[in-house]
């Protein structure tokens, strides 16, 4: 990738080439076109090509796309080499749902949940066990965590998440229906549910 | 409204109007002017001015815009002023999450819950019961369901989708990992938690 700047449109896209090339991998396909591509996923050929052009001299005129050497170089592109320590705050429905969403299937490893309710320090969810959520700055002092995963109520979703700024945490993905006043630097990407589903009501109205 | 059509980049900008303006309101603000919008909202004053504009003559020049009509006026736009019955497929970890969300407090109230497990079935979840998804095109066709919450595993996803169609339900908020086909008239909202958790890997190799 070098130093090109990839726009987040093309961001977004990436984990859906990356599904679905690993839906052909394990449905033994080798080899694909931007025009197979076009049809199965949805975007344009001409877009297929210019995504792929962004990260680099893929496709062979007149052969196509390597189905494996595609889905590899994305999985790279993504970060998905790497493997990703996760906290999740908030030990309610959601974070207790995340938790146990299986998410270190794909690289993501869930170190830690965190919470306030005494009745639920110190007993496990899944396979993760309930910490004090006093002790998050003592915590991540000692260890490294990629993302914290914000589930707690709104009213102490930013005090929370200037406790994660402090403490060194690059990341949030966050499951508050705030939006986080964070520095510049910081990657936080929302999971607005409430947001999403009042889209579907205005869609339903359409 | 009428009949003009408003992009999806403003309907998606909708329910954070909707957010702001409602806390705006329970702050006691009575007034705002797109300048200040921006800077709380983070979108440029210009862009909101615009997007207001699509709903028909909001503001005044020199007095700007009353919070509680503005917010009145979105609510009933994103179609808020109706109430919408939901219905959760899959009683698993995620299913049972969005259960407890409390969406009946903003007009979105979970009618049932269905799965094929039998340990399940017949037991309550928060205030639903679990229905066996055998029943799923006679319960159809005798409730109303406006929004069917798709919780199942990717495999059946496509499957339990073609029923919900051929059983007359017109949208689907789907959050397993799976891109629906759909005809055109079916309304799909995406949760794609997968692909939204490896946007932020992206981001952090950035």
């Amino acid at each position: 990738m070098g130093d090109k700047v990839i726009s987040m449109a093309v961001v977004r896209r990436l984990p859906k080439y990356h599904r679905y090339l690993y839906d052909m991998m394990k449905d033994g396909i080798k080899r694909t076109s931007s025009r197979e591509l076009s049809e199965i996923i949805g975007f344009s050929a001409s877009q297929i090509r210019q995504d792929f052009n962004n990260f680099g001299e893929f496709g062979q005129q007149g052969y196509g796309y390597n189905v494996e050497d595609l889905y590899n170089e994305i999985s790279n592109i993504i970060g998905l080499d790497k493997k990703y320590s996760m906290m999740i705050i908030g030990a309610g429905n959601m974070g207790q749902a995340l938790i146990k969403f299986g998410f270190d299937k794909i690289g993501f490893d869930i170190k830690a949940v965190m919470d306030n309710d005494k009745e639920k320090i110190g007993k496990d969810i899944g396979d993760v066990k309930v910490i004090d959520i006093n002790i998050l700055e003592t915590y991540l002092s000692k260890n490294k965590i990629d993302i914290a995963v914000l589930c707690v109520p709104a009213t102490v979703a930013q005090d929370v998440a200037d406790r994660l700024i402090i403490s060194g945490v690059r990341s949030i993905w966050n499951f508050t229906p705030i939006d986080l006043t964070v520095p510049d630097d910081m990657v936080v990407e929302n999971v607005h549910l409430v947001d999403s589903l009042m889209t579907v009501a205005y869609l339903l109205n359409g």
